[in-house]
């Protein structure tokens, strides 16, 4: 791999990342003291060259993007992230180069979510790279949002616009589209915000359809859902446009990284959209018109059962 | 991969691995509430089919031997283990089966050492299997043993028997050293009476003289080694003594996960042998009958740089 070894390769790119729980990198080990009555919330997301990303994606939004789906996790949580733990397995061809634009990525996203590298691991391997983050967070005691405790008449909610990620990862000539399906945006702030207020949060990553029945699932609940009241952005709101079948894309193609949480319908939610509401059975029910609708109709054509980060090509 | 689709998987085979922290796998991250007046150890390692175990080990020692290549982290911490992250990268072909005994494997060693599993994930590449994982550890506030420290003076000392791991990799009809390299023993009873005695410890994973510099360097110091007090197992010795290069490979072969440490030379220590001591300079010095020789003089035919855990087919 490159031609610097493993701890080169650390020392030079890796250890500037760290902070002080990382000790260098020189102890294979970090140590953290939490914050006083915190709890410390930890998720751990792994992504593959060719599955959750492009091979030809650059490597600094790879990075950013493996670190962000992960904060994203933190964020339907409700928690503050403090930094992360790292372990990349590259092709053993791998340039210096992409290691150390690998690594400014990361430095960047560090920087915007006030983060720290706390250690990890790098190893060759002979299959595409691997790599995986576990993330550190951490929120007062009790507030985590679970994603189970929504109640019948409560209202759901979506932040930002809803498939543009698959969208662009279908069309990555649409620079709006592609952006978000390379760079995700964890929504930190309103997750925090939603502490004590949301009955229930998670993060959508395998399609708005597919995680509204987890979420359903996870309270023995129904989650409605009126298809009109979706947002989509411009860019989307213009293919769907042209064709109708991508409205099912869009909400079934996942890789979005917005919240869907769930509210008590007497609290006022700034900041995203209430797209339906909980009632009482199971799974979940579309709506346009107010009629029901199945995702088949609005052109999902791969069945019902979600993303599952494969990509088109 | 496998008949199961991604959460079947989980459900079926990594749910029942949890404890509280773990929340069911149902909410992508764990909840810990961290021990009082505790602070936490973390650590992280990745294991490659072909690279750190063999395409054909049984997938219940594998599991094991990733998990015990972390817990042998927190050991030279000497941290108690809590929990781990789990991420698997698998081949599309993955038969369920397999990933039964790998959990399986798994359930054997929370058993022996305790711990649960926090959270994870699962996915697959086209490439060999990819593992990592996040063990979680704490330790009584400021009693974390670091890497450095070591002072002029010190004795080193080293758990267990050194090499068998690698002769191991080499001789897999040799079933005491084939299980050795198959299934390391995280010494973490031995480092945790360590705390507030060892001036500095590590583990050994890329070979005693490699890590012995490691360890060196840390401290600013040499350490100095008596090739002839290392502690060999029966099996090693035959080999050595039918031909004396494998004394080389044992020392620098790696994949011992025995702990090197220093302690100051009035301390009494158990479960461990002395092989030299903490002196001024740089590096490592190894002796034989008095006489200083080099890792080639005893058969390390591949430089002095350290085991990189590739295989040897």
């Amino acid at each position: 791999m490159a031609s610097l070894g493993e701890f080169d390769l650390i020392a030079k790119y890796f250890a500037p990342l760290t902070g002080p729980e990382g000790l260098g990198l020189l102890d294979d080990a970090a140590l953290l003291l939490p914050p006083d009555g915190a709890e410390l919330v930890m998720t751990a997301d792994a992504l593959v060259a060719g599955v959750h990303f492009r091979h030809d994606d650059p490597a600094d939004l790879i990075a950013r993007k493996a670190l962000r789906v992960n904060l994203s996790d933190l964020a339907a949580k409700g928690a503050e992230p403090l930094g992360y733990l790292l372990t990349t397995a590259w092709p053993q061809n791998t340039a210096e180069d992409y290691i150390r634009l690998f690594s400014a990525g990361l430095g960047v996203d560090q920087v915007e979510f006030n983060i720290r590298l706390f250690g990890g691991d790098t190893v060759t391997t002979s299959g595409p790279t691997c790599l995986s983050i576990t993330a550190v967070g951490h929120v007062p005691k009790g507030q985590m949002i679970r994603r189970k405790g929504s109640g019948i008449g409560d209202l759901v909610y979506v932040t930002g616009t809803v498939g543009d990620g698959a969208l662009g990862l279908d069309h990555p000539e649409i620079g709006a589209l592609n952006d978000r399906y390379l760079l995700p945006q964890p929504r930190l702030a309103i997750g925090r915000g939603l502490r004590g207020i949301a009955s229930a949060a998670m993060d959508i990553s395998d399609g708005l359809i597919a995680d509204a029945g987890h979420l359903a699932s996870a309270s023995g609940v129904c989650i409605e859902i009126n298809v009109d009241w979706v947002p989509l952005s411009r860019a989307a709101q213009e293919l769907i446009d042209h064709d109708s079948s991508r409205l099912g894309r869009a909400l079934c193609g996942g890789d979005d990284y917005e919240l869907l949480f769930t509210v008590p319908s007497a609290l006022p939610i700034k900041n995203a959209t209430c797209i339906g509401q909980v009632t009482q059975g199971q799974g979940v029910k579309l709506l346009r018109g107010g009629q029901k609708v199945t995702a088949l109709e609005l052109g999902w054509g791969l069945g019902f059962g979600g993303w599952q980060h494969r990509l088109a090509t």
